[in-house]
């Protein structure tokens, strides 16, 4: 069994990847919850929703979010009514909003929710939600603290980042599902998907009882860089890394991460980071780790797996 | 001034007409919100959103709900996910339906929000939900008393009805602007559009400071008949008089509004019953009632004005 953690676009393209190699036995994905939030009345989960719609193969590949096609009526009278449109709320992903935000309210879990959901749409594989209780990830910026959608969606990440807090990490309530994969002693691996350091994976490290069970583990934890060349494939990281004083590489992400992980894959342009990144203590692997489709996903999966495997069988266990 | 008390859509296919009649200043539109329901997290107001939307000429004329040129994306989301499709919420409409749920839960009035909706869609007329206070139709059937949604549209008017209750109107919180016109006396007549006596026409009227505003009233009160030779335009307005024992005719509606008008307008083909109504009390107007478009409502809308008016100046005021 392997967990892998993922974020928004980069860990849904890992993570369907790594579907496509892995039974529905073999594979369970963690993701983010800490850039959830509440729009127009609805809880609206974008990176549950991203990996969501990226297994079940209808989400809009161009955009990095939402679904393939969508339509845009609602918006539109939004937009008439002058209510807020500055979250793009597609028709038929407003359909998802809609079923969580009720059964949320008539006191479902997000985690049963989720796998009622997946299951409709003819996803096999378990994806759980990091946490059952809302974790919110807030921007500390010169502009002052902000929610993370504002941050990121409304003001376009351009606020200066110092720093990030998430709220209700301590007492997260992770899922059942997740609970039991922690003490079932069947995790073989974890691999932590090419998502945002700051916002997508360290909510997740915050969580108590992930933490805990990353700390004590007995198995390795392989990370791909976000990283490739210096830039990040998508989303605000590398700008983020620049703001906080960090190396934007490969090699400062496997700082950043020095202490979490066992192995990390860095694609072939960052190749000569290799030895400065295994001084670290972390194993390298070098792969064609840009996922433009759903095929290199499949294949750099299987460079991952077996990496974690090799990993696993030096580490003796 | 003349006030119109309007339910769905024959309230709003005369509703239109006054409107194309009087001026902004000289026509208030009081709606029914009895049928206003919770469904998956969204307040829904399907008489104040019908009238709304046909005064804004974006109504869909052929269902007699929601809006022309429809898309249905989140439905078919919803119908994926296994949540509730029963009630027909199309794309555009339900711009309108998050608008209004997030701004009653950020505490704002129904009859406020009203006013920024209606606006927006370049109405000029005062439209009133009947209360700012939630007023909840209920219908007494042999299968149990049953909200009215569940009623009219989950189970398409099946249950025989027994009667009703209109939970909520007791204590109701009439609008600011309702208030104000019962208070100015510059109503001149008010106007029962042809609606659903009992389920569109009887919450506004069980409502205590409507019920004594009309009681104690110094001008007159003329109602159309929603029943045209013994059947009702739209609606379930017939079989409810069926099971209510009461004649279904325009002389059955007329006795049914004995202690309310002063004078009723019947249609044509109904001219026979002009005599037994009279005798009733009420002063009769023969007109072709069937608004089967905006000419037809605007030339409807004249003979129910002039009617009132002659009606206004027989009382001596």
């Amino acid at each position: 069994m392997i967990v892998a953690l993922a974020g928004g676009v980069g860990g849904a393209r890992l993570a369907v990847g790594l579907a496509d190699q892995l039974s529905a036995r073999k594979l369970a994905i963690v993701v983010n919850t800490g850039d959830d939030f509440e729009h127009l009345g609805l809880t609206i989960c974008p990176d549950l929703d991203t990996v969501t719609y990226t297994l079940a193969g209808i989400h809009n590949a161009a955009t990095g979010y939402g679904r393939a096609n969508e339509t845009w009526s609602c918006m539109q009278t939004l937009s008439t009514l002058g209510a807020p449109t500055w979250f793009n709320l597609g028709d038929r992903d407003l359909g998802l909003h809609l079923t969580r935000t009720s059964a949320l309210r008539a006191g479902e879990r997000l985690s049963a929710i989720t796998r009622k959901l997946t299951q409709a749409l003819g996803i096999k594989h378990t994806i759980l939600p990091m946490s059952d209780s809302p974790v919110r990830t807030m921007v500390k910026t010169r502009a002052g603290v902000l929610a993370f959608q504002d941050y990121f969606v409304r003001l376009r990440c351009k606020p200066r980042v110092e720093g990030f807090r998430f709220d209700g990490a301590r007492r997260a309530r992770v899922p059942a599902g997740l609970q039991a994969l922690i003490e079932s002693r069947q995790v073989h691996a974890v691999v932590v998907c090419p998502s945002n350091p700051y916002v997508s994976v360290a909510p997740m490290l915050a969580i108590a009882a992930i933490r805990r069970w990353l700390g004590t583990r007995a198995f390795p934890i392989v990370a791909v860089s976000p990283i490739i060349g210096g830039a990040a494939v998508k989303g605000p990281a590398a700008k983020m890394m620049r703001e906080l004083g960090a190396e934007v590489s490969a090699l400062g992400v496997a700082r950043h991460y020095r202490e979490l992980i066992d192995g990390f894959v860095i694609d072939h342009a960052d190749a000569a980071l290799a030895p400065d990144i295994e001084a670290l203590g972390a194993r390298v692997h070098v792969a064609d780790t840009l996922m433009r489709d759903r095929t290199h996903s499949k294949r750099l999966a299987a460079e991952v797996i077996a990496f974690a495997h090799a990993l696993r069988a030096t580490r003796g266990r």
